[in-house]
């Protein structure tokens, strides 16, 4: 048998843990794919002391990380330590600019810094796998990078949170708001002590920039997406929604316009029908749409300590089998940079939800202020609460009124909006959700 | 920039046709992931003088595709002839004999040939991929190969053929008959002028017998699957399916049991809420249950010429960046014969739905044979027909009987219905659908 692939783990938290296991336990099956064995053989994390059911007196223990990723004993350096700064990038640096492979799961690392990364491997001819960094156990890395590459991608949007897919799922299902489902996931681990990074699309957005690059060969760039998260969403969204055949998701979406790639994180309305609608609870999932071809839909666990753990193993069987892919895809050098398509410039279906103040004129008056914008209505449904009296109406309570747009720009919406508040004909601040078709 | 990939084409069908087209359209892409184009040099194809869009007259041509198989102008054979036997057989082997790296969409072959074929593959140390056997534009084949490979599989299972799923969810949506919604297909061009090879489930099979392989490290063998076509599904059996909260799909299923692997393609109850219950039309999709993740699933189009192509372009690709990977996932010497597991052996839920004699006694006398059996109900629904009189029950008619059984054996529920039908007390052959929980 060839000899063993020696891995250096870098951090030991819930994901590192289950690499040393799944190493363990796939062991087998790992010699009968790659002819030879992957053996974890040196440790760093920031205790050793701390208990993690893994035994570190069986390995070499290095208290820093990059003096880890230099030592000639490890062919592979694995980094599940997390954060764009050090000492993960010193050490990933270390480990490519020494020769070795590196298998990361860090999105905050390469959204920020995968570009010099992935250049510093191919400078090197190693490989920089990241497959546990998106997607979790769904093979979506691989997919964009060698699964479709005869083709031209024209879209790709997916669940890339757990935590927001679960709050959306139990807000509807449950029918309870927004701030006590994120209580509930809090409690049961799906969401942060500080849910912001989650909630506020800024997870979403790393993932997005990392597969953007991937599928789009532009350099990864997660300044150029625009963000808004799922704190807005009410159980009245999600009831309209739903009665106009759609449901709300929160998505990353990167897509060819001919202003550049346009990338974005926001609350979506998808069709009820499509694969993407589907998915429920912490699942994440991912559609590509390729010029010519129905589209492809992955679902599957996206986070999750195993699940990630077996993205990692995965990255390092292949490194095991000799297969070296450039990290993004195509040579990061002849990488361009991304022309970021203005959220101003986005065309699409809007769904706008108003509290218009029950005066004569209202109604001409926000019709006027669409006009001016050239936008025009799909539907538009004006509606009491359920719970209040017959003669609400004329009460002077403001009424919700819920409108769908045919194709409009941002901007117009926008504009609409401004001046629809300006004329003091709504209360509070109008919700605003953009449709996503198949 | 490095030597181009020479391509030598065998079959220029509809993938054929298809993979010339994306390699010239893709061609610059190619180059930037691959450093290197891809480009076809030589063809071969039953007849030269065939219009299909291709100038044949800017290639060398072959009239006997073992030729170009071996000519030394080429660097990799693309096989998209089809067929288990010869010419395809022997163009392949004459390839990889020749050092050749091959790429094919037979499903055929492989199922008949593929260990015999990986195995002279490896000792030439060259590729045979066959993305496009299984499941057109989706990569489902790398999934299993090289996406999930830290993972022990428990099970995969598949809507792999999409005239079948056309046909049932066609008959689901217009509430039309098996035979009226054939015909449609057949025009439509979703289904062969003999349907059988389809609907009969024996594509299905050939699929599922390289997937099995893949997940499993057993030697391909398509003999050892247990077979069930469509055709004899009718409305009545979805309606009932819809109200108990399932969905029919002609699946094939590969399931580690203790009994070895089981290996099945027949008429499926699934729950309406998984994922593969909402795969509707010609889509494709393949679900992976991986020992301790939530399962993954893949959606996309399975077939058609450009859907294939891509496929055969992605596998073209890994050849042209170099990689070169086990075509099962692991030394084809050491996969094991596949330790059949008999069907009467299979453990699940059943739906069972009889006519009954409409006499005292029979309800007593077949609940008497399932007990026999040790057959527990879950449910049991007697029916009338809509359309009959109230009073028909007592007519003499028979009467449709609905039941679920909970886990039970494939073993007992025959035994239990033979038993049944010995008695005489129901009209016809009994309906028998397996159910698959998630």
């Amino acid at each position: 048998m060839a000899e063993p692939l020696k891995v250096g783990l870098a951090g030991l938290g819930t994901v590192g843990t289950a690499v040393a296991h799944l190493l363990e336990r796939g062991r087998d099956k790992l010699i009968a794919r790659c002819g030879r064995p992957i053996e974890v053989v040196a440790l760093s994390a920031r205790s050793r002391a701390k208990k993690r059911g893994v035994d570190v007196k069986k390995y070499r223990w290095f208290a820093d990380p990059v003096a880890l990723a230099r030592d000639p004993s490890i062919d592979v350096l694995v980094e599940v330590i997390g954060g764009a700064g050090d000492p993960a990038k010193r050490a990933v640096e270390s480990a490519l600019a020494s020769g070795k492979p590196v298998v990361t799961a860090n999105k905050a690392l390469l959204a920020r810094h995968g570009q010099k990364l992935a250049v510093l491997a191919e400078r090197h001819g190693v490989a920089l796998n990241f497959e546990a960094s998106v997607g979790g156990g769904i093979p979506i890395v691989k997919t964009l990078r060698e699964g479709l590459n005869g083709d031209s991608f024209a879209r790709i949007y997916g669940i890339l949170n757990g935590t927001c897919n679960y709050i959306l799922s139990r807000m509807e299902q449950d029918r309870i708001s927004f701030e006590d489902c994120l209580r509930d996931a809090q409690r049961l681990g799906y969401a942060e002590a500080d849910p912001s990074f989650d909630v506020e699309g800024h997870d979403t957005a790393q993932k997005l920039s990392i597969l953007a690059c991937l599928a789009f060969g532009t350099k990864v760039d997660p300044d150029a997406i625009y963000v808004e998260g799922i704190s807005s969403i009410t159980l009245a969204d999600l009831d309209a929604a739903a009665e106009l055949g759609y449901r709300v998701k929160l998505l990353g979406v990167a897509v060819k316009t001919e202003a550049g790639i346009e990338q974005r994180v926001h609350p979506t309305m998808v069709p009820k029908d499509s694969a993407i609608a589907q998915v429920m609870g912490v699942t994440n999932a991912l559609t590509v749409d390729v010029d010519g071809l129905a589209p492809i839909t992955l679902v599957g666990p996206g986070a999750g300590g195993m699940a990630t753990a077996s993205a990692v193993v995965s990255d390092l069987a292949d490194i095991a089998c000799g297969v070296c892919t450039a990290p993004f895809g195509r040579p990061a050098a002849g990488m361009t940079a991304s022309r970021k398509a203005p959220m101003q410039h986005h065309e699409g279906g809007y769904y706008i939800r108003l509290l218009a103040r029950d005066r004569p004129g209202t109604a001409a008056t926000i019709a006027r202020r669409l006009a001016q914008q050239k936008i025009s209505l799909e539907s538009i449904v004006q509606r009491h609460d359920a719970g209040s009296s017959p003669s609400s109406g004329r009460s002077g309570e403001p009424v919700p009124v819920i409108m769908i747009t045919y194709a409009t720009s941002e901007d117009a919406v926008r504009k609409a909006l401004v001046a629809v508040r300006r004329d003091r004909v709504i209360s509070g601040r109008p919700q605003v959700i953009r449709i996503e078709k198949n």
